[in-house]
């Protein structure tokens, strides 16, 4: 169980991290994202990061890796569901996480998403 | 990074099971996903199974329990994402999942759960 499942919803891909990433899954992450991105025609990526409690440079820039990629290939980015307490973490580390969007949870990263293509057509 | 998120989509509950699920683990998750029913008052939970190389009776029992705590609660569990090789094991074990839906995804999960909804208003 090494590889984060990557759910479609419409044209929006939900990813959910729940395990703790290295080098190895992260790489593999990007790889099946792009991979899935291009092969539905995904609009968007919602990553849910609910679960995780310690958010650290690696998973700052991975984050932002995901973000550009997805740029490329025309989907928009959308983190939800980040801790209070990884908020803070965040700012202290002086980590911006530059060009990642975010909203509180999976709907209102939804209703983003959907707010981003109607403003852009 | 050991609780099992649990996504709110509408009126949907939807939980991806990425990590290997221990004892205690798994009553954590049915205590969450009780209290998520309840407190969000969904009509639905959808399981992504998506990330399970090996089911066991262990996991089978889980769905199973998950299944009848959310009917008891007036919701309705459809479990996705099922690989082949599960679906192999699972007949072979003689486990058939008694009372738990399936679905091949997300999608035709969302569409079983409204389509289920609009037979029984």
């Amino acid at each position: 169980m090494d590889r984060v499942p990557i759910l479609k919803l419409g044209d929006i891909l939900i990813i959910s991290i729940q395990i703790d990433l290295d080098d190895q899954s992260v790489l593999a992450l990007q790889e099946d994202l792009a991979d899935a991105v291009v092969t539905t025609g995904a609009r968007g990526v919602i990553i849910d990061i609910t679960a995780v409690e310690i958010v650290d440079s690696f998973i700052g820039r991975m984050l932002s890796t995901i973000a550009a990629m997805s740029r490329m290939l025309d989907a928009q980015t959308v983190v939800v569901g980040m801790r209070p307490a990884v908020a803070i973490t965040l700012v202290e580390l002086g980590l911006s996480l530059g060009g990642v969007q975010t909203a509180l949870n999976l709907e209102k990263g939804i209703a983003r998403l959907d707010h981003v293509r109607g403003a852009t057509p």
